[in-house]
């Protein structure tokens, strides 16, 4: 029997519409959208959203649950990653699946699914980490997009490790130009790098801040243009995950006004944090370590453009938390070794609703960039991003004028500190729909491992 | 006692969505949108829209009806314009008041108010044109915006008429960034062009296609980029009409590469048509009239890249028809006694379609350059340009898959040629509602004059 | 009977080279240049270079003797100011003769051969302010440029005095892509200038500093871009005088990445002060008042880089000096009637050598942005601006390790005040040789008023 | 005792200077130069240069005699390809020493010593290929900058040959910086260029054309950005070889823009010869594979455009002969085996006068771009690429009104075929000075093998 659940009397965001109607719930999905007063809907439950934004749940492309990294593991599992992202107003998580060199895709994949299934709070997928190009690989990604993993990163750091060279990233681009795929690039050149570390250390430079310091912005710039040039060689669209530094984005601005299929993601700590953070005494810089690394202040203001002109298309978390004690403690006396990664799937939708209230964004845009365009960008939409009749009930009832302050003592993340320890911020999610069950009702969670669902994807809904 | 429709079927397109759902009309406003078969709706009146396309009806944002231009009027008035606009899916237009040099606004507005009220078949709004600016002009331009004319056009070219300097320009500029206005530029340097016509004439090149030689596209890019300089030293947004010149979108996607509130709009004579067109021999030319000019074929891929990275937004017709004979005659001997402008109005819902089929744009980007764009750019938004709960119910149904051939014999704007005679294209609007009325019932005129409403409008809502 | 001057054991520097040589003088021309002890020239008077450099005197591309401005005269007659060039080192200028509207323009270069002749201690040629183009005036444009004035100014600023508009500026422009002849242009939006001049004294802003605030660095770049395009337009090469806006630097360098025949001069003014100046308390500001004008610090590295990279390529002096007392006083209370202008044709190369020793440019540039570019701009090499057998026996003695410090109280410019008050720079002229006369000997006048001789100039020699 | 040579009645030209003087030469030096009847030179030998041009003697900076490449050797010896030089109007070469992956670069210069000494007709100097670096070769860096061998040349391309990666030029730039060395790059991705090649012949595209086709000038482009960025990190110069593509072109424009230290070489092959070759019938392509390969014509326009804008700066040949019988055909059935490289040391200073006369540059900027500049940018000035007191007596007597038709039929190198087969030219070199002494006179070569000396060089003059 159907189950109906009426939200009324709120404000309906998408990326392109903000008007007040009401929202009908069929089971799992959107049945209808109405001017308040006009329906006279039977619902089996009604929720109140006056005074309330009704935004679609955020959509995280960049997470990494459970990665392994430098002998650790990230210290959210799926389980306590995906709660902590529904208190936090995302419905939908695209974690990493990852290919170790000497292993198939495949088992990679089903590594991460064994991991998954069954402990998710809200909907997941994957895209694939291709750490070993060769002909079987390049096989394999066919067989990945056809069964809904359409999207495949690959570093252009980390030489030994996840580290591709540009031709194992040329035959990678030139099948997804075939098959559909998308290739998602960590743009820094992880090679000269890997000089400037030796040489920070060799000097004597072991502090957090030096992380910053040898993962130069000109270095991250350099990657995303050679990644933009290999792919147009190609034929083939690119999307850059985590561009931190200015340069970079002048590269994807480039890349673009040439009518480019190139794409551009950044994340909450590059438009908030910055390298005073790195440089915080004892080794609380720590804390702030990932790549590509926190900018001086002054690439904020660059970021913020991108996301206005749309240089800049997506804000995901890049969601890799390790605890500061046992965790980023083993880089203490040599940052290299520092675990990379910041924890950040909860506070995205809040801190990107802060923008707003500081006038960076639109209320649509942060829609768009937080929902509707990760959507698109992964082939979900639009089953998820946007509030239309017949697209997923997964659905966030938001209080634009709550405040509150971020802390560790506060979130639900699995992990011992808050990048935005004491920060305080204006607006809160107060309710969380995935599939039109309740997961957070009015700040309580109501959630439960398993009803997550895992989603197959179709290709990259911008090209054409 | 309410009236309803319901359209049942179809596939709704949006700027933002393309989703299967039945869209309820009460009255004048669309009430609901939902998933078939989740409803149970008494509509009075149902529309079957299987197989079409149910999309926001077409808002053209720049018209000028009943012109008057080089001592002669354009020929379509409110009423045949209005008319041939909703055979070609457009609901809404906004056309341009006109101020005459020793006039105030006002007196213009209110001639434009008599010609038009009382005779059109679908909504619409005005812009102003702002000819003279002085002390007087200025305030009224206060008073105007508060009443819902929010934009006001100026031309840097064509001096002696509607010409402003750059201190008039720079002055409307200031009044504008205070009062929310956004002036809309005719972007080309007309000083240095009369130079350039006045010696083609004394060197007896008198034809058409002198026309587009004279109005060189390197003085439209520098008016452009003018224009683009003086806003920004107001402080001002800038709105640039009728981009033709590779050279001028190179302009505009610089201003906006520096996140300057520039916009550009483009017209379907500048996609379709080009120089060798103005070349037809005989005087066939003087059909292809307009400034800024057609441009060489190669401009053509520059507008569509244009379009699709968003340095252009908005595709209006600039439709201002004079017929060929006894119109287009008058310059006969001497180009520059040509009336400036091509019919088009009915023409571009269908132009922009082909342009989908063609690979130009996606479906949901013809919505937003044609409908969505242009409601928010000039403060009609979300009762324009959408398809959603509250807004008005201007719906028109599109056969996808019709073919038609354009022509001036089945055309129904009031002149004796078209712009794109014989040309077959894709495509064809079945049915068109103006406010829940029916203007267009399966490809027969069932409007009428009168029924369009004056649409006061707010400022652009791209600024926040 | 021919008179030899031998000039030992110096130098030599030009614009290519820096060799250790002896130069040879045959009256009024350099004969030969020979490694040092592989001669016997038999000299009436051998000069001890020993230690100094040796260079070709200066040439000033831009000076205003006399110059009536605001209803005052720039303080230098051709007396005076040439005689403070040549203690500056400086053996060449080039005057600009003024059209009066309404004059022609041979009654203008009259008027200034008549302040001229006789009167100058060092070589001098004439550019033509063309305040009134008209087709008298363009025709007078051919016979100057066969009888030696070559090049032709045209003001985007200053309306109702000196200002033409496009239409203007693009008939001369192509007049002179035709007759070989150059356009100098004041590249600033003068009508949109006194825009905001007017409403900046509405406001009571009237001191000093104003000037540099209304006159702002996006309306010279704005003008800077226009006359690019309309000397594109016209096919003729243009010459943008006094250049301080880095924004107007940009221009520039897009223009000639492009290939155009775009040439840049900036002064020592703009590379030395800045709008701290401008604010300097009391009506001090008054002294630096120029248009263009003084900007903000960080511009001068733009301008650095420019000439480093030859975006820029002459440095001359704008040198028209008003006096605190009596002239810059006329603006008290009203910036606007500040006469525009700054002495400074006696301290180019003395503030150039400085740059060479702060690491700005080499010594070659030095001499090529002063002494060689300038005479092949304006038609003068290799007669000047070199060292070289054949060329005019211009030459000066420089000794790079004296320390010398600017003064009102030292210099020998006719006016009360120095732009450079008790700076510290490092290296001093000691002797001035023009066409083979001593006019400065070891730091003693031993010149004469009428040495100097007028200079027909050929047509710009960068074109072929 | 002195030997004493007059050069009398012609037009001496150098990068700065066309001055009518006579030459003095005393024994290898030029002593002085002088206008013509101004002095009473005892010479033991006047050449009559009425009608000629004087010029410095060429300085070819790149060129590779005996190159082993690919299992044989390139075709001149320096006894046969310094004899052809000295035809073509050029005194100095710069060859390139090769250490091989595993040995010292010590060893690899000894190696062309031993190849040199003793069987040069001109005089030469090495560059040194890099092809290991590691700690070892990193200080033997600093000893070859100190005895002369200023520069050092890496690849990017030719991976398992020559190739270094990031950090291996990383660590060599910053070595540079700190020595004074200059980095001279192959700029192509060579590691997704063997992607291309591989991928090519597995689809049977074998021909010569093919090599033209997977060696992209996107991704010359992109190595030429990559090298600048760590060079920009590194803090260090860099000079780009053989610059072919236009894409690559406009990446030395920007960083030049940007006021890098970054310099830019083309090559006669680039300038007039392209693709079109490749493709000729037969295997007569073959003689045209160089890389980088020669591009679509439409690329020389930007090259010629770049050389006027000095974002090139230097013409070099690359000369590289391999007979098409024997060696070229090696690659029959395979173009990834045809050995890389064409002759050419005898044809630039013809070709590059035939630019002169196709108004390409003009005859200051021939001697710049071929002679003074190379000889400045590896610290030879000016000793070498002028005609001044205390320069080297390398002068060439050109007459610029000779025809002459380019053949292997009456060329002078090692090598069965010309490049420019059947061309006409105009002009031709008469009589060639290497320091003082005749190697060609008249059309008859006087030189002999071990005139020709090595140099030792500055470091690069550019860079002060």
């Amino acid at each position: 029997m159907t189950r109906r659940t009426a939200i009324c009397g709120g404000l309906v965001i998408t990326a392109s519409d903000e008007i007040h109607a009401d929202v009908l719930i069929e089971d799992t999905r959107i049945a209808a959208l109405a001017v308040p007063g006009t329906h006279s809907w039977s619902a089996d439950r009604t929720i109140d959203a006056t005074g309330k934004y009704v935004i679609p749940g955020g959509v995280d492309a960049h997470t990494h649950m459970e990665l392994p990294f430098g002998g650790t593991f990230a210290s959210d599992t799926f389980e306590t990653g995906t709660r902590a992202a529904a208190w936090g107003g995302t419905t939908t998580i695209v974690d990493f699946a990852v290919q170790s060199v000497g292993h198939t895709l495949r088992e990679g994949l089903d590594a991460w699914h064994a991991k998954a299934e069954g402990n998710c709070a809200i909907d997941y997928a994957f895209h694939m980490i291709v750490s070993d190009v060769n002909q079987e690989t390049l096989k394999e990604m066919d067989l990945l997009v056809e069964e809904g993993v359409t999207s495949f990163k690959q570093f252009m750091a980390y030489p030994g490790v996840f580290y591709s060279d540009d031709g194992q990233i040329l035959r990678a681009m030139q099948r997804s130009a075939d098959n559909g795929g998308l290739i998602m690039m960590h743009a820094e050149n992880g090679i000269a790098i890997d000089v400037l570390v030796e040489q920070a250390l060799a000097r004597g430079e072991t502090d957090p801040r030096y992380h910053g310091e040898v993962r130069k912005a000109l270095l991250e710039a350099e990657a995303t243009h050679r990644a933009i040039r290999l792919a147009q060689v190609a034929g083939a669209p690119l999307y850059v995950v985590h561009v931190s530094a200015m340069e970079a984005v002048a590269e994807l601005a480039r890349a673009r006004d040439e009518g480019l299929h190139v794409f551009g993601e950044t994340c909450p700590q590059y438009l908030f944090l910055s390298t005073d953070n790195l440089a915080e005494p004892g080794f609380e810089g720590a804390k702030y370590v990932c790549s590509t690394p926190l900018r001086p202040r002054e690439h904020q203001a660059h970021l913020w453009k991108g996301l206005r002109t749309n240089d800049l298309q997506v804000v995901s978390t890049d969601h890799c938390p390790f605890c500061f004690t046992g965790q980023k403690e083993l880089g203490r006396g040599d940052f290299s070794r520092i675990p990379n990664g910041l924890p950040g799937v909860e506070n995205r939708m809040d801190l990107l609703h802060q923008a707003v209230v500081d006038g960076h964004i639109s209320r649509r845009r942060w829609i768009e960039i937080a929902c509707a365009t990760p959507a698109r960008m992964f082939g979900m939409y639009p089953k998820k991003g946007t509030i239309a009749p017949g697209a997923d009930a997964d659905v966030v009832l938001y209080d634009p004028h709550a405040e509150q302050v971020l802390s560790a003592e506060t979130h639900h993340m699995n992990v011992d500190y808050s990048a935005y320890e004491g920060r305080r911020v204006t607006g809160r999610v107060e309710t969380v729909l995935s599939r039109g069950e309740l997961v957070i009702d009015r700040r309580e969670y109501t959630g439960r491992a398993g009803h997550g669902a895992y989603i197959p994807r179709s290709t990259c809904q911008y090209l054409h």
